[in-house]
């Protein structure tokens, strides 16, 4: 079969670098781009895409498939050529369901929704967003249309978490918040007040650049395949395992936004610059577990991030670029300062704790647009409710409310339960790394993350998208998905803190 | 043909957005990207190459082109659907010459031979260089075979400016080369020295920066249609109309370098920003004539950088940002500073009169290696010969010399001979210029480019793709591409600065 797989590797490599490019352009859009670039970079990105699809889903390549399943069943089930055949044969039979015209209306009205997300937020104006967004909503169930699934957010989840169903999804995050509920209420209960105003003051925006640039050469991402820049809603792209794009934000009068968002993206880039090279320009070397990707995000800023022993080291940095600021703040405080539970409006400035629950509202949302219960029109008033549920606050506008996150309105529905789904791998991880590594904090202490960087890369990053989270687990604890971990985690650092959960 | 027309379109629409996107990841590639991305970026432009030139010389799209045969006999010639479906069919038939291997070997050795020159360069090493170049030659004698040509440079001269062929350009730069010969040595003879120190000594990059950005703002280049970035060989790219690249670079101890780039790139960039909005996502919409855009360069960076008037205006500007250099440098200093002919080794950095000996020089050099007279590793010497008899001057190293520009490292062969033509069109230009705009000077002395952009744009810009030289200047001036204006403007220069000529 020599010819056959090289013609395969071949097709996939060039589907591959269309999807870098799309990438590129999309990087560029959200960072670089003059604001007059964007109606025609709408039509690039869905004509890269459309292109991208019908190669994808073109019968020469359902073809070679067909002839490589003798080849296929040779191998090793665990072997790189057999999970190159196998992934390869996912995507054709995913993309031959749904019509090229479809794929780019989605890409054309994710451009455009985002550039109207971006005007609506600034003035915190839905109905000027509705639009946008229900054509995001109408073609997303157009598209979960072309599946025969049981539920029709199963084929949206599967575009994030490939493989799993909404009910796992659902069973994960119900655990999720049974433990979590209790655990703020004991926080908000117990009065026990957490000094955090070190964090919020005069940050002027260029030294906290150059701040974070200066952290960024510290963590283990080798000099010449990444950079930095800002944006508004940080995100992080691999145009190659040697070319990572970081992004974050700086909020002059909040140090903690951009400090964290950097550690977040960095965790996403750690592992993509972490696959195997061996796997670069196939489909196995972009890593598509949204799962697997938050767990790697979510440990780095969190686990590791809100960790006593990494500020031992950092802190100092942190301190000589605002002296001002934070000469007279002791480690003690800006490390419990940085570990204050409190319910907040905006997901991605909130504490480890009530984060799931921002997450569990907008996925429950999800559902139930998807399932046609909620009209889109109808959300800020159904956000604004189950907020005043689960955090207990009062949303002042919808800039701080529905407005807040970029997915909606790229179209990006299922991809929210994959951050709290992978905050419990990192549980699970982080629990197997403890046992693995028992020098960890010391080296976090010195600025070493070298060790945990090359467990992650031994257990996780190497394998690209050849596993699975079910798959990665399997070999490191021997469990599938399970939220314990990541709750006792969660009640160790409310303990720590607060003396209570 | 409503159907047949409107599916022509939406195919040539397509074909843009690739090479947009295409225009993109080389933008990326020399002014964003880590270096650990090359190798990948390689692989994805030439794979995004390869699919336009599938998709450019398909069956399909040339049945529909013979298709609408009727339909476009039936148009005025000059109207904007026949000049669509002429042009589509001219860059049709080019492609079906080509194999797409081809192009994407001339792509993928085009980016590979870019980032062997940047390191060629800084270590002055044409042996590194060597196989790189010799690739690129071997590939573009290979690409002229697929034409049925009378001389094998007419292939690769007709990618840059179309239609010419190597006959016409080398029997105008003869012309030029006899009348600039003799203005040259007339220069050396007089003796006559005009002091430059000003423009060499001590300019910090970022402020230098600064400075061009603020230059930059006052040229007539709407607000939200550009950026400035820099790079290691300055060039101009345009991702739409109103998405347009501008770079340069800053030498700390050279002013005029980064000055005049900037000010030759934004030429390019007016142009292309100037096209008819109409003309967007249709293959008129990207100008192709070489000698057209460089003759919009060369004007804005000096017809007009060079004028006395504009700096009347923007001299004060350079002041105020270096007040220790410029302070006590008056105007009259400056501008014949910017003004002083002597022959010098870079091509970018020479002053109007011997810019054209360089090019010159490289054209020759092409054509022979072409015609196979000369070998490509025999080029420094031949290079180093020429230049002693044309500049008058002992090449001290590559890096001065053969290896100093990126175009033969990216295989452009056939691109040098435009600039000089581009040159002498905007003598042309420039004559009708001042004839149809009385007040210019006084416009330019209060900084008021707008008047002048007009200009351009209803006689050159708007047309894009739509008209050659030769037909903007049927337009204009009722000629075809004459240097004797060119002639009379730089003796007349000459003759100011020097009192000779």
């Amino acid at each position: 079969m020599p010819s056959v797989i090289e013609d395969l590797r071949i097709r996939l490599a060039e589907l591959e670098d269309l999807e870098r490019a799309r990438s590129l352009l999309a990087w560029d859009e959200r960072t670089m781009m003059p604001q007059g670039g964007g109606p025609a970079r709408s039509e690039q990105i869905a004509t890269l895409e459309r292109i991208r699809h019908e190669m994808l889903a073109s019968d020469e390549l359902g073809r070679l498939l067909e002839e490589l399943r003798p080849h296929e069943e040779s191998l090793p089930a665990d072997s790189d050529e057999a999970a190159l055949i196998r992934i390869a044969r996912r995507d054709h039979e995913k993309a031959r369901r749904v019509p090229a015209d479809l794929k780019a209306e989605i890409a054309r009205a994710a451009s455009r929704g985002e550039h109207a997300w971006l005007e609506a937020r600034a003035s915190a104006d839905f109905e000027e967003f509705l639009p946008y967004l229900e054509r995001n909503v109408e073609l997303k169930l157009r598209y979960s249309e072309c599946f025969e699934a049981e539920h029709p957010y199963d084929p949206l989840l599967d575009d994030y978490e490939p493989g799993m169903t909404t009910a796992e999804a659902s069973q994960l995050l119900e655990e999720l918040k049974a433990g979590i509920m209790p655990l703020v209420a004991a926080v908000v209960e117990s009065g026990n007040g957490v000094d955090d105003s070190c964090l919020y003051g005069d940050f002027p925006a260029e030294r906290q650049e150059r701040l974070l640039h200066e952290l960024a050469r510290e963590l283990p991402l080798p000099p010449g395949t990444w950079r930095l820049d800002a944006t508004a809603h940080p995100f992080q792209t691999a145009i190659a395992t040697t070319d990572l794009r970081i992004t974050t934000r700086y909020d002059e009068r909040n140090l903690a936004g951009g400090l964290f968002a950097l550690l977040h993206e960095a965790g996403h880039a750690l592992y993509e610059g972490g696959v195997d090279p061996a796997l670069e320009r196939t489909p196995l070397g972009s890593p598509d577990s949204l799962v697997l990707h938050e767990s790697q995000s979510r440990l780095l800023e969190n686990q590791v991030g809100r960790n006593a022993a990494f500020w031992w080291h950092f802190y100092p940095v942190v301190q000589r670029a605002f002296p001002e600021a934070l000469g007279g703040v002791d480690l003690r405080t800006f490390h419990r300062a940085v570990n204050k539970v409190r319910p907040s409006f905006i997901r991605v400035g909130a504490d480890e704790v009530t984060y799931n629950l921002h997450v569990i509202l907008r996925f429950e949302l999800e559902l139930e647009l998807v399932e046609g219960v909620l009209a889109v029109s109808d959300l800020p008033e159904a956000w604004n409710e189950r907020f005043r549920g689960y955090l207990g606050l009062e949303v002042p506008d919808d800039a701080n409310g529905v407005l807040q996150d970029v997915h909606w309105s790229e179209g990006s529905f299922g991809y929210f339960p994959t951050y709290s789904i992978g905050n419990a791998v990192s549980g699970q991880l982080w629990e197997a790394i403890r046992a693995a590594l028992p020098d960890l904090d010391d080296e976090l202490a010195h600025g070493e993350l070298g060790p945990l960087r090359e467990w992650l890369r031994e257990h996780v990053h190497r394998f690209g998208r050849k596993l699975s989270p079910a798959g990665v687990l399997e070999r490191v604890v021997g469990e599938p998905i399970r939220v314990d971990p990541y709750l006792r985690y969660l009640r160790e650092k409310v303990k720590e803190t607060y003396g209570v959960g």
